[in-house]
């Protein structure tokens, strides 16, 4: 049985990047995905359905293979893409792929992702105290990956090997957006050029898509 | 050329479960690593010299695979053991081990090793105030982590598939230290009985070796 006859659900939130991230390398790879819809404004993930069904953890993405579950952005891409050329056959390429993914989930994701999250959608009134005082160094922490990865592609197409990898579109779907978290993009000219290259890929589609 | 001919040279902090992590799982796979280390306490790895040559991302562990460098701790165990047991071949579990390894470094990592490094060894006295005042929130956020790590285990003996695999060793390295943070490991039974079964595995060595 060819297990890519399974079909595949994303169970995601439309304004969410980490589920972005699954829509585009699905279609960079030419699979479909059927969608289903949860808001996590109104703490939908956080169901005892969803609980028990889809994912323990309470978050979404889970992408749903057949009836088997994936939670995790990061890993439902790996999934997806493991046998497409968005992944380097290269061992130390493949590792170094692994390496930018991590880099997105620990030093990227909860600061880029989380002040967008918290100004753009929950808004600044419906934080609690401890959320407010995490700010300010959320958006240094946050500046400080930007600059980062500004500084790997000053010499750089791409984050690994001369082509586009799951590196590339894990940390695509909360850079292009950060502006709406207060980030100010115009102050990295090497990411904001690596952003167009992604968006110029074939097959690219939008987060509003 | 075989590229394990290249030399293998941690860049390290004895302290630490991230590095740990990687020294778990060379042994497991037989692989000898040169050691070097930093005191992350001392900021020895935020000089000018670390940051430009070993990662500009100020952070250990580095796993160093002749002259190139690889940070993140996840990515450095992919590196060493993706070719052996420890990874499973099928598709669904591999991408399932990458999402506990994801899990670990979002929902783990962050609380349950960070409330050890801020109690065992900064100090509460040393501590900032946007530090205090995270401590109640870490601390509930790794009593969630490590009670779905126990519930996950109690219909199995490991994370992924009937065998020890990368989840395993990644998540291991601190949550068996977690008592140092005031964690209760006691409250976790089947998470105690997994912590014995993975030490219990040929060329185990512990954190301290």
């Amino acid at each position: 049985m060819d297990e890519n006859m399974d079909k595949l659900i994303l169970h995601e939130d439309r304004i969410s990047g980490n589920c972005y991230k699954i829509r585009l390398t699905a279609a960079l790879v030419g699979l479909s995905l059927e969608r289903r819809q949860y808001d996590v404004l109104k703490s939908e993930t956080r169901t005892e359905a969803f609980l028990k069904q889809v994912n323990a953890n309470g978050r979404i993405p889970v992408l749903q293979i057949g009836d088997r579950f994936l939670p995790e952005s990061n890993a439902a891409c790996w999934y997806l893409a493991c046998r497409s050329p968005l992944v380097p056959d290269d061992r130390f390429r493949q590792a170094d792929m692994l390496r930018w993914m991590f880099f997105e989930q620990y030093n990227h994701e909860p600061n880029v992702a989380t002040i967008r999250f918290w100004k753009a959608f929950v808004g600044y009134d419906k934080l609690n105290e401890a959320q407010r005082g995490q700010i300010a160094a959320k958006e240094a922490a946050g500046d400080a990956a930007l600059k980062l990865m500004d500084e790997h592609l000053e010499t750089r197409d791409f984050f690994v090997g001369p082509h586009l990898t799951l590196a590339d579109i894990c940390l695509y779907a909360y850079t292009h957006v950060a502006e709406e978290g207060g980030f100010t993009l115009g102050a990295y000219p090497h990411l904001s050029a690596w952003l167009g290259r992604v968006a110029a890929q074939p097959n690219y589609i939008r987060l509003e898509d």
